[in-house]
């Protein structure tokens, strides 16, 4: 955390005290998996990433897989000064109208999560517009839509303050409720953006390279979303000669929904949480929570590579393999959810296959 | 048909009018179903392969996703002579104790089955073992395994054709039973080098090429494998100066578990039903199936991408993308099933999200 030591008092105390929360599991878990894995009536290792994904949840939970998988999306909105620029295909009103519609129930993250039943929490931590009066969002709202980056930081310490702990309140508020799969969705009107200048930052990628098309946008406005991106990283990283913490390049960069799922998952991970990461958005908080707590990294689940050609960077340097890979590029965690039968089938496999020894089923030689 | 030719009677008239009943669906329901997705509250094509999916089940469904999925895999399990020559990491009599494990419940199909809501059903088209009195099993052996190919063709004329029959019947029954959505499963020690030499007939590819370690043979047994295969196919390729014909290709280098599925196949196309192939043998099949009856193609879905390299060559030559890539190379139908939920999804994403107009948000201008 030495990098965390010029942040103000309260963030420095905040993530002090997060980070001592985050226990990687107990590493002979994983090793007890795999040998309770190859003594299943299946030839060894043929049930490929499912037996990779069984085992870490093993890990996670500490041993026991007997409970039932019980799961949650949050979903995080808030707008961004940045589509000032005209960076996005769509206006920022959208971002609210959405809102609307999740609480309708006709977005697809409502489709995909009722299927699943996977409950669906909307949080509001900085939609432009108003929900006042309005049952089924959770009223958090840091600010109306983060600072256009291209002038100064997103946000300012205290804000990013209250986004980061709005995330770890939530992830408390999951706990209590008994979910122990987590993932975190967004919706936000030019985060992708967003996500592009985080991502280059973090791992120094140039911005042509982090930067795709978002929710869709024209060639041209595609080439002025570069050039934003490029003028943005420019003005912040050349402010200073020592390298920005995580935390200042998060409050730079990152929009309110970002940060708040920073939070989020930093303490689901504290609270020995799985958690499914979405696409290009969510996978930045969750690099982010990576980088002020390493062991957050043992919690995550990839679950879908998205067509944003960053997201497949950040995957990397995260380490992770997605669960999915069908061309999505919706956020919202339908990627998370969807990646959630998968995961619960990893968990049924391990827990209700048959060994060879109690099916009679010879072993082989491989 | 012209290569059905010289075919027996009794084959060729079943093939004539199973070919007669396949029936490509309307094309203009592709586009209707694409208008649709395209009104629906989320960026243009942002869920990907998902509306691939929902457009061809529309398609498929005759315009109507109204009714759920009634979703079942049937397991074809069979025996292979060509295992004499020392090809597999397991002994034969495991297809019969996995049968047993299939009954009892405990085997990954099971397992996956039961969480995604799938009936299972077991058919003995071929194992070498005896299920006298045994319930759960659908009683169709054709014979005990099927004949080394190394020496003879797998199956003759008969056989083949019952194989065949026996797969056509089971998809009326499929259908009966009202299950709109099935899956090809497969258990048979051998099959992977059935499946290969099938592979190399149909795609003209090398032995090594097709050639995977199957349930986890050596590098020695592999070379073996790879050599056996390459022998079976100079064998019977160089008994003819025309090309052999595919069904003749199927009763050289079949199993009758890979027969019957090619049965299967074509009878569920037959009967409009959506189709979910597995990995490699059963895409085996299936190739077939579309070998003998190109609308075949129409009702296909590929469950998974397996770790048998012979599998991305038969999917390629299908023109068919997999829906998920997890290293599985399990076989009895989990790929396939495993898929069953995202199948679901894009349907369900189909009928129930907001459309623009409906809920109220702004088109972008992408």
């Amino acid at each position: 955390m030495s990098r965390n030591e010029h942040l103000p008092h309260a963030l420095q105390q905040i993530l002090s005290a997060i980070h001592t929360r985050i226990l990687v599991p107990d590493p002979t878990l994983l090793a007890e998996a795999r040998n309770h894995l190859d003594s299943l009536t299946k030839p060894l290792g043929s049930l490929g990433s499912l037996e990779d994904m069984a085992a870490q949840l093993f890990s996670i939970r500490g041993g026991d897989l007997s409970r039932p998988l019980r799961k949650a999306v949050y979903v995080f909105a808030a707008d961004h000064g940045i589509t000032e620029e005209g960076v996005s295909a769509y206006p920022s009103e959208v971002t609210r109208q959405m809102v609307l519609n999740f609480i309708c129930g006709g977005a697809a993250i409502n489709v995909l999560a009722r299927l699943q039943h996977a409950a669906v929490h909307i949080v509001d931590v900085g939609v432009a517009g108003d929900f006042a009066g309005c049952a089924g969002v959770l009223h958090r709202k840091v600010r109306s839509g983060s600072r256009n980056m291209l002038r100064e930081a997103a946000m300012n310490w205290d804000e990013l303050t209250l986004a980061i702990e709005t995330g770890l309140e939530l992830a408390e508020d999951a706990s209590r409720c008994g979910y122990n799969m987590v993932a975190p969705g967004e919706m936000g009107i030019g985060n992708t953006t967003s996500a592009s200048a985080l991502t280059a930052a973090l791992t120094g990628s140039p911005a042509h390279r982090v930067t795709g098309h978002g929710t869709g946008v024209s060639s041209e406005t595609y080439a002025n979303k570069v050039r934003v991106i490029a003028a943005v990283l420019k003005k912040h990283l050349s402010e200073t000669v020592d390298p920005l913490s995580p935390a200042d390049l998060l409050r730079r960069f990152g929009g309110l929904e970002i940060a708040a799922m920073t939070g989020f998952v930093l303490g689901s991970s504290a609270l020995g949480c799985a958690i499914i990461i979405d696409g290009f958005i969510s996978t930045a908080a969750a690099a982010f929570a990576v980088a002020l707590a390493p062991a957050t990294r043992s919690f995550l689940f990839a679950g879908h590579l998205s067509e944003e050609p960053g997201h497949r960077i950040l995957l990397d340097h995260l380490g992770l393999a997605p669960v999915l890979q069908l061309n999505m590029r919706l956020g919202e965690g339908t990627g998370a959810v969807l990646a959630m039968p998968i995961l619960e089938a990893a968990q049924h496999l391990y827990r209700e296959m048959a060994t060879f020894a109690s099916a009679g089923v010879s072993k082989g030689n491989a």
